[in-house]
């Protein structure tokens, strides 16, 4: 930090990023300023790099991607007690309206004038600083580590996901896709008390990772024959159309299906699989709430994410994060702004 | 009733019923004879009379079709008060087996042991006398006609789509198609608060039902632009899939979107809406425990019944009243055994 | 309005008002100033002016009353579009704090940081002028006259204790109290479908109001047989000891009781029948989230508030409008600030 | 078993127990034939000893008690599949009539005609065979112990009980009595993943019992200040009032309450407590459809049933181990009708 500049990774166009000084943010009212410690990097920042767009987001002028972020506050803006200073936060990374009937329903996510970090044109988190509201600044533990901290944002999704699917005591759950949402669904599933966590992906160094995370057992959708009815709960992680109609199929009369995995515009699904067992359908859209139990889990440790990072990065090698993230051979990888 | 024998109408093959003497049958433990009065003609039952099949379900031997039907107690059997002979009755088609999981978290309809009239190899109700379990047979108040109470059936079918699609005060609902099963809906979410009620369809004249039933506005699909996003529950009782993709574009976030209509074993859906939007969508397979609030419903006048009745035919002429039924200019057509 | 003063009724101490100048609020950033036209007296007004105090709530300093208003914007803050001036508007007496746990699930009214309308030490809206968060002026069709939009506040809460009873289609509820909110909270479950509505009151005066509004029955406490077991929720609007325990009584299995009466801090339950019948017992504390059915319900014209209003006082005579509101022959007062 | 002879321990009269021999029941149609193992003694068998009635319950013939049992299919009934011979089985003590409102409603455990094993008249397990209902014959694999069988029952009430309070993911739970109930209720609620489960006792040693099975912290209700609106659940498994208020006050806004401890007809509950948060309050009666979650818990050693065992006696010793049960040095004494 000098002369109130820091350094910004900046995606400037498709499939090329680089480091750029940018002004340090003014924490506004009600708002903190946190020196970023750790970045997780999302399926989402790795497509903006690739393809520069998704779906309607199109990246069309220089963007700072990352949304996945924990840090330290650094200094306070009017209305929040200075004591926050020094504090140890997880960052959610969204900015609602707060005033609209979603807002006010307590589904904030679903917030239509929604801010969102690295999605055009706001930028994201691969920064040395960010102003964030004070009250999507979470206090964490000095249990849990930066990176762990900064995973809270995927194990946030998971949360929500497995709430949407009730999954509880005794339930048996498919997740769909061993990636980071996919594992540490399984783990969060396992962690509300599920008894069967079935884990279906085409990779067995996936698999493995998935099994060594809250998975009670795995199946390979390309020789495994297809669950038929037997599930409380399918969660698809994947996004891929095959896995999603095998799953729905695998789901018991009155069960629950959780779409989280990005599948395109359209999807041809089992109707009548749908209709005759009366399942429940739906998705999952950022999430709402979580970041309080998410909390609360990584502090008592019951869930695993510092395990799940197999790669970090500092913010002079956001490329490299981008281009490992998208390595099977990696689980979660991490830039490190602050280092 | 001559030597135990009634008159029974029987589809003996796709395209052709017959009037036949069948005996008259013996209430068993804990249930009641029922001497049939009014029988509704429901799509299904022309389905296979022109078809002889629908999806898995094949008319491969002689079938009595009919499941809508009321009638009066004429015995008992052991285990039920014989102060229930006179009553004047409801049936409610299912035959549950009462000990499965799904009976006993209070989803019977769900039961893969069902028995279900008019169900092949079930034989249904287009008989003169029929036997079915005590508490499937529910007491309708005088002030409820024999041809309402056989349309609580289809009343039930609603009720279970709205609950399902939570309709209650202030809500907003978008009905696809004017048929009994959409204009019964569109009634239903009235009843239950429903400030706005759009019933879509592309016929006139059902639409001009839709309004005297229910609706506070219509739609014609072929010339109306499409809502987005501003009605809280979709209903499809169409079964026509851009009915059902146009519908879901309707329906807010966090809205909900319940498919009655039989539209094929798999249909594409606009899965990034279900996703962006959080909606819920589920389908409608029979219902559970809705009786008593139907019976309650039609006794207290909060639906109208009768007026949808636009043809009433004998027990001999179940040919000419499944023929009716698909004619568009009846809205409700009902078989009378007992006239 | 001249020279930026309006005319204040305030309370200055237990049982004396004044009519004092005070000077008209500005609107604040994200607020709109109504021109306060209708204002409803409630329960909870006279209270302050009788005794100076409700529970920990007390009066020690000069206190305007008044929390069921309505009116027309005539100018707003800054982020408001001003297009909203001229609309005619419902007020939410609300002002939650937006960042806390309980604002953010969607659950405001436990919001720890509430300000409320006419709670010391918060001033109310026996005002000429009043400037309130724009999203809690809530806009009302010119088909809702002044006095109902002022009245959707306690039609709010009968919406709120009717969800969180859970009165749909075909249910029983028994009501105890007729005044204001028994009476619509009767008309409010009729709306939503129930069946049967019981109000309960002792005197008959009341009980002939309920039946004008969406009773289907009355029963007298004093001489009638307590019901057992039979109806599907209980709603106490009484706040009476004896009339809550008859009430608790009178709920059949699973089914549910909703406290919405002051009934003093403690209060003995009849804790084995909770038990034995898994009864949902909760209370009502504001609501959340509930004016836009309210304002949906009111133009549809499913409650009718107009005729419960009984006597209309200008803001000279709000002593007068106190003492009126508490004679058991008036239904509901209203003060006209701005006739 | 000798000339279809068995022997039953007999509760004779108030505080005098014998075994006599009675015949092996017949198991009827849909029935098994269980020779009992294991039965878990109750704190309601020990009330039947010492007292002679529970509330309205009273013995006045002789009755066999006990009602938490496991054992060994040894016969089948008509329409049962001879292959469960043989099975390893927990019974669930129940036999609803499976036609009422509440049976079709999955809320079998509040029928109106229910046979609940050890209830006067109904004679319970400590007999060495048992005919139950076919589908509340509960199969479990070899890795649970007949002990933990049989303690199935005190599982699937505290599954009930925390189903009731909503907890899940990182959910904080204050329960009041560290007897088997208060502890295996710990055990569940940390199994769902509530992050802080606090049991509240007075006596130390039952504290520690606490703290080894699933409680994060205890508190000792005579020393330790009362919690104030800070945890998200309170469950009751002491039935003292006095617990009952202090666990009431520390609920957060709109946090659950679940009485299952038995506290008498009636109590003084914090009434503005409960309306000011909007608390949600219940109790517990039985359970439903727990029993198939409870066998999963147990199979996959989400709880520990069997370390909570501290003493097991013969059926010829039901005496001992009623008195043994009211010792406070015991955790849980089992019965073993087949040893």
């Amino acid at each position: 930090m000098t002369d109130n500049l820091m350094r910004a990774s900046v995606l400037l166009e498709q499939g090329r990023v680089a480091l750029v000084d940018r002004p340090i943010p003014e924490p506004g009212p009600k708002e903190v300023l946190v020196r970023v410690s750790s970045v997780g990097v999302c399926g989402s920042d790795c497509h903006y790099f690739e393809h520069g767009r998704i779906g309607p987001y199109v990246v069309d002028e220089p963007l700072i991607l990352g949304h996945e972020a924990s840090g330290e506050i650094v200094a306070v803006g009017r209305g929040v007690d200075a004591a926050r200073v020094g504090s140890r936060v997880s960052i959610e990374p969204q900015r609602p309206c707060r005033t609209c009937s979603q807002c006010k329903a307590g589904r904030y996510n679903l917030c239509p004038s929604m801010v969102f970090l690295a999605t055009p044109p706001v930028d994201g988190a691969f920064v040395e600083y960010l102003s964030v509201p004070s009250d999507f600044a979470h206090d964490v533990p000095a249990t849990v580590s930066m990176e762990a901290a900064a995973l809270l944002e995927p194990l946030s999704v998971a949360l929500w996901a497995c709430a949407k699917a009730q999954v509880g005591l005794g339930s048996s759950v498919l997740v769909a896709g061993a990636g980071p949402i996919g594992v540490i669904t399984a783990q969060v599933a396992r962690a509300a008390g599920a008894t069967t966590v079935i884990v279906s992906d085409v990779a067995p160094g996936r698999r493995d990772w998935a099994l060594r995370f809250g998975a009670t057992a795995t199946e390979d959708p390309l020789t495994d024959s297809p669950l038929d009815g037997v599930v409380d709960a399918f969660i698809d992680a994947s996004g891929v159309p095959s896995a999603v109609r095998r799953g729905i199929g695998a789901v018991r009369p009155a069960g629950t299906v959780v779409l989280v995995g990005m599948g395109g515009d359209e999807m041809t699904l089992p109707l009548s699989t749908i209709q005759n067992r009366e399942l429940l359908l739906t998705g999952v859209f950022r999430c709402a709430n979580t970041w309080p139990r998410a909390v609360a889990l990584a502090a008592e440790g019951l869930v695993d994410l510092d395990s799940l990072v197999t790669g970090t990065f500092g913010i002079a090698d956001v490329d490299g994060a981008l281009r490992a993230a998208r390595d099977p051979s990696h689980m979660k990888v991490v830039v490190r702004p602050g280092s």
